[in-house]
């Protein structure tokens, strides 16, 4: 039998409480209806329904975080009409059983409420618990029960009455007592960034040559903790960019960067001079703009036998494989992995010593009715 | 006055022997015609005009050599019709000014004969010298005076007269008199991946923990040398993972790899168990197979810590960084960088020191009438 068949069975069939179902993956597999055999993440739909595998936990939910790319992309779409946003995201999610944008391929995450947890979770998880979870929507079953009405549709926060599925192997985060929920939702949203930030600069900093590192949308959420992340690990030099006037300033106050550059990261030739002017080449250049066509200004505003860290959703694989080629640029290409150990607990940490990229976290939260650059 | 207006006027002008234009960009810039200000491999059509700015190169072009995913996804869309392939890629490169396949991205490389050298070129080359380029064809301004008459539209070898540009920083590397040029290029067009594979295996071997090593596509070119020059760098296994029966079976007599497992890379679990099955998980895995789809499975194919090294142009990012995530997998993921210092001269040694590797490409040469996996 299939992992869809049993799924698709198990799901028409009632399940007494107390009781599990059995056979589960601790991937999720068995949670995938179509197509059959790939993982949650790479499936077009997923089994949402409540009742439990015996190693899973379903979380009570009150609030997604969208993906930036993703909300970016359905606030273009719709020109800024928020019933239309919410009623796609509605959509998406009662047709693909998880909150995954089709167009962007990226999803975000949620707080919740532990509701039940399986005999054979080893989640560490209690019935109560508030959470977060750390895997992205777009492999996490979801269902919606009150039509997000509360949401106008304007924001990447979405409040919301539903439930998720976490599987065996999954990663949740307790939220933390001293910092707000939202806050620390937003924190943990992007918290591979300062983590692989910090093991890169560090790797540097270990062969005896702290590095130069710029960070491309040093003043957005995980490129503000990027910066701050860089200069605990020991970088010789901390470069944020930014796009807008009103950003440098921004971040010029946050005190997170010995200096701030005005580029528009899609124009390679502008970016890498702009790079260049305020104490550059880099030698680790962190990508956190979520705007397509930003891979070659990164590659050439980055020094031979640099290490460039892609964070955007928006990268383009080929791009960045072929434009160093292009560009005869002996770099380290390296892929944000959204995960790395203990990233949450990192992040909140690096949050919690930089007054300045705290700062900027609660002016986002406070100003994000409108989507941001 | 824009790189754009400089370059349609000089190309709408006669010059004489013997002078070069000027202003140009060791980059390329001022070979952009659309969209302007973009780096040459981002634009959508390249002047491939003759006259040289003067620290350009002109080359005579004997044969082009198709990156495998363009090619494939051409003979896949006229469903093996060798004119039909041809009469597009033709077409491409009259609309373009270069070999940029528009779905996939991705290009190739060249090879001919250096016709014209510019007074401020400094990439060595003599008029007469024969060489192939190592940047992709997606950035090089090309022009066929043939119509690839004498292609079948069957091989990615295409034999073709025209010209080609190189720019004031550029990569070309001189044909070796000691190996045929077809197996020579053939090795140039891969030559990042033993480059880049050597590096990353070498770096665990000087941490004291030689790694097992696992290539996705092991009887492919990139994938042949990647084995090769694992074991050279010091792995303490290798693993050939191959699609098909008949590609086990050249693998294993290739004897490149200390073990050979069959599996199909688009399915994560089942490659990741023949992986496991083999002697892994794996501390690197390297992805040369030319199909989407492969991301989860080399994720979920990997050791904690360790690294994936992706070549495919059939990456995805999104699903390389979200399927990691998603996975808990505190992985580090590579783009596969086309180009390192040194790395043809490297290829083509490692070549040499591997009678089965040399045997995997002279067969391929041989076989190359239809496209392979």
């Amino acid at each position: 039998m299939t992992p869809t068949n049993a799924a698709n069975i198990a799901s028409d069939l009632p399940v007494a409480p107390g009781t599990y179902r059995a056979g589960s993956s601790p991937v999720g597999l068995h949670r995938v209806l179509e197509p059959g055999g790939v993982l949650p993440q790479a499936a077009w739909r997923l089994d949402a329904s409540p009742e439990l595998y015996a190693d899973e936990v379903r979380v009570r939910v009150d609030r997604l975080n969208l993906d930036a790319a993703s909300f970016r992309q359905l606030w273009d779409r719709h020109g800024g009409d928020g019933d239309a946003v919410r009623a796609e995201v509605a959509g998406i999610i009662a047709s693909r059983g998880k909150m995954h944008n089709p167009v962007t391929g990226s999803g975000g995450m949620l707080t919740g409420t532990v509701e039940e947890v399986g005999p054979q979770s080893r989640l560490g998880l209690a019935v109560g618990d508030r959470i977060a979870t750390l895997v992205s929507l777009t492999l996490t079953p979801l269902a919606v029960a009150d039509g997000l009405r509360e949401w106008d549709g304007r924001s990447e926060q979405v409040p919301c009455d539903g439930h998720a599925i976490l599987f065996g192997r999954s990663i949740a985060a307790h939220l933390p007592e001293d910092l707000p929920a939202d806050l620390a939702l937003a924190v943990m949203d992007v918290c591979g960034a300062p983590a692989l930030t910090h093991r890169v600069v560090a790797r540097y900093v270990a062969q005896g040559r702290p590095p130069v590192v710029a960070v491309i949308g040093g003043a957005g959420k995980s490129g503000s903790l990027a910066l701050a992340s860089a200069r605990r690990a020991g970088a010789a030099r901390t470069i944020g960019v930014v796009p807008v006037p009103a950003e440098r300033d921004t971040l010029v106050e946050a005190k997170l960067a010995d200096a701030v550059a005005l580029a528009d990261a899609r124009d390679p030739v502008a970016l890498s001079r702009a790079v260049e002017a305020a104490g550059g080449p880099a030698d680790v250049t962190i990508v956190c703009v979520d705007v397509p066509g930003c891979e070659h200004g990164a590659i050439l505003a980055t020094a031979d036998l640099g290490t460039v860290v892609f964070f955007s959703m928006a990268t383009s694989f080929p791009s960045a494989a072929l434009g160093a080629e292009g560009l005869a640029a002996d770099v380290q290409l390296l892929i944000g992995n959204g995960y790395a150990a203990g990233h949450a607990d990192f992040a909140l940490d690096v949050l919690r010593g930089s007054p300045g990229a705290r700062a900027l976290f609660e002016s986002r939260l406070a100003a994000h009715t409108h989507p941001q650059r």
